[in-house]
């Protein structure tokens, strides 16, 4: 970059070439070559300092799919991601190279209906880091619309922002189940999501959370994180009954929303046995597509 | 009543006596005497004009249960009733004898924290006509909380205004999937329910309504009362995908909302699979208890 | 065009001058030439047929301002528009050429917090047809965002179609204060935006609008489209409660919703003082900025 | 209370003469007998403990009068208040003697379509403690509907329990303005109402919250209880726009909510003026009924 522009790194774009991680077969990535798109107006350049690992991640490597996305050609991986910003587009405004940033890995399209009713999470046209045929964002740099870089305050580290992502599965729960300090909380599933989810209920003002799992680590790191009270359950159907009944028991009161974090007949089943008249059950995991009555392919209508 | 009093009729009702259509056993319905309740201050009395048969009076005739409600002693069946006022209590000022009113046939408790939030169907204490151990309304007169008797517009008759208890299940279920102008709207099941939430519906604004039945009449009363399209389907699990297509095709558009109006896992999938993104599913129907997830019990859970 | 090009009318976009309206000075329009942008890949070019004349192109026309805006260059006026689609960007799929549309007249940026909550209407970097620095629709030819095109039904005239957009004011109105069949409406003014609020508020199922005017023949109009009461008032102050009064007495009971489509001291407290406990009063109109508590800026917070 | 009785102090009852505080004229308060009502079967019978005292006690205490209520005979005061169940009626099943309870004031009527709509505050047959011709609670018994009873919690004194009534003010303001963790929050007024509300907000989430007065103590109180920012006004209506300034500097970014807890002509346009696009403004305080355009009586609207 010539003088008055806005690189963070004299010489880092034009003369390194970008690398990325590669899925180019099962079981198989390598680093390669990864090669920037211009930038523009509104873009950043963006030097990822940290990437997540998510399940998806996870089963293209293993599987070359996830849901109904098929990995046809070499795909860059990765989308839970944070960096520093090293140049941005002319018509940029919000920030600056050297500024730590949180991504948003989905690009809508800002034309459709869902885009203009604020759903934009809905798009039929979104185009999300490493979901095939789209890359990743597990590579040295990334350009990236500007107004989806969020920059971290300064309690925040790059570790954390590239967090930010799942959470923001838990706030988008929450937001939808109207969570406040009058609901108590069950969340099914102690996984990342269903952690996620409990920490944005606490959040929200959540008095009461109560979280279930069939791993007692799992329920043991929920513990720690903040949960008041944890249940450990079985995949057993028959045992419904006797798990809500120990739920009810550990909230002491009512069930007000039930997360399901897990995305089973059986965690379905549990949740909407054990909320309150009234209450709300909301489905957040995608489980194993098993279930009887289809609430996992309409919950993410926009993948299937 | 002497001078001063309010009854509409001097002399019936200390002369006749009250009589009301008991149900005292299997598929054996006796009129017989029905001692009326002293009139309290806030009560009314009303004689009835017209009540409706609804699917539970059946089942209960045939097999002295419904859901999990079962008739131990003989019962008073109705609760789909309109009438004339004949007396009201000394604190009512709403209503004169002569009105002609419609019945709510739930008395809530107003007590509990559902009722105060303005849930009160909901109510766990919910006493309801011919709901065991309550008796019924087909009576020649039953006395009734007056804030539940609802006046008649006077181009409204009696026969019509007994049917306001079922159409105000369509009214409820629009209110909680938010018809309007903008909401094209399914409704799984052609049935009075299917009926009624379909002319609810239309009375909110929906622009568009398509309705889909296994039986050709009940589609063609559909279509005669306002239906824009009608769809036959099976009640093959095998045939959803072919039917949500001609249902897309019929409405020519997404579908906003999808009522579930019979409550099987096949309408359940029908109507997920297609709803829109975005879109909003309403389970009406109690249908068979045969769905792998309980949403059935869940959308009932006061009954249950 | 080519052949395989879209244009509508092979030799026109080429050879004719494009021509519009403009606003050269005070009272002062001309004719003159209005170079065209080119066509990007999801924009549209569309000949206009039908430009309403709204009461801010009379402001400026009179006073070469409106609100806070100034007219300091000259610029094309009129923002009411439709017109027939002559050619698409490559992009483009929902539009062809020879397609009828009515054009939403306002560009937002899609990248603020605010585009992206749904709420785009308020978005700050709003480029308003008709709104200095922006040129207006008043011309024969003008690219606009195809997907700010919308095809209007066989059934919908081009000079309807123009309408749309103050009509539009009317249908937010009504989502913003949840207008339907249980929602008796007043509406404050028969203007035009009082007639397409209540208008609106007929479509989405209101069961009783009472419209108020200070003019005879206004309410004359509002009462031909459907007005079930109208109530001529006054601008005095103290007229209200007796206004109040005739109000709710043509309204039958009480009101749910009052709009306040003028914007004056007297109206607003008007529509306060006639809706009933818990009914909501929704600020329409512009008024003359006498409002003592600054109502109006606040319910056109982008403009000011 | 012969045996089987719920009574929690065996002889008090019957034998002590209960007394309460009346407001027997101008100034003048009066320590005499206040008998009692017989114990209904909702009932519960119950020992004062805390009351606290309101404007309003004040009010009626130097006028006689508060708002459009005027207290023409002898009424007993307070409103805000905890106790210790000494019986409950026989229905009674949430409560035993010697339950630690705080009184909910207002008894509504739940006939009403403001109650049965959950919006029971509205209610227009309102009985509401100290609120002529209803009597308070300053007395040594009082008896109240055992469901407007609300069990306190261990850690909560029966002093912090008399002011469950104004935090309930609180509490009510950040439902209906939607608080939570995304929501940066006004308060207008460092009152009691405004603490409550401030620290409601809190509860629900809010991130940052400004709070502003114009006087320095209560500023300095709102700082300890937790406000993340002050700022002192004037009551200069001139002084908005600079004021609004250092609000939006003292929140660090835009403002989403603002409560005005004070109610006068600056307050409400300060608040009007602070607020973002999209943001809400909920008006709280009653003021002194000098607001051009009638928002208080608007807000309060079942009391006038």
């Amino acid at each position: 970059m010539g003088k008055g522009g806005k690189s963070h790194e004299e010489t880092k774009s034009g003369e390194d070439e970008n690398m990325a991680a590669w899925l180019v077969g099962l079981n198989t990535l390598k680093i390669q070559p990864f090669k920037l798109p211009p930038l523009g107006p509104h873009d950043a350049r963006v030097r990822m300092k940290a990437v997540g690992i998510c399940g998806s991640d996870v089963h293209y490597l293993k599987t070359m799919r996830c849901a109904d996305f098929v990995v046809k050609e070499p795909m860059v991986i990765g989308h839970e991601c944070a960096g520093i910003i090293e140049e941005v587009g002319s018509e940029v405004k919000n920030l600056v190279p050297g500024d730590r940033v949180a991504l948003e890995p989905g690009i809508s399209c800002w034309r459709c209906d869902l885009c203009k009713d604020g759903r934009y999470n809905l798009c039929p046209e979104m185009k999300f880091f490493a979901t095939p045929p789209v890359h990743g964002s597990l590579a040295h740099q990334v350009v990236h619309p500007a107004d989806l870089c969020f920059k971290l305050p300064d309690n925040v580290s790059l570790e954390e922002g590239a967090m930010c992502e799942p959470l923001s599965v838990g706030v988008h729960a929450c937001r939808r189940a109207n969570i406040g300090p009058e609901t108590n909380v069950l969340v099914m599933g102690a996984g990342p999501i269903g952690l996620v989810t409990m920490m944005a209920a606490r959040a929200f003002g959540a008095p009461r959370i109560v979280i279930v799992d069939v791993d007692d680590n799992r329920l043991s790191v929920a513990k720690n994180l903040g949960a008041d009270g944890i249940v450990k359950v079985s995949t057993n159907m028959q045992d419904v009954a006797e798990e809500v009944e120990r739920i009810c028991k550990a909230m002491g009161g009512g069930v007000d929303v039930s997360f399901d974090c897990a995305g089973f007949n059986k965690t379905m089943s549990t949740a909407l046995s054990a909320t309150c008249a009234g209450g709300r059950v909301c489905l957040v995991g995608m489980g194993h597509h098993e279930m009887t009555v289809p609430l996992t392919p309409a919950a993410a209508r926009y993948l299937f």
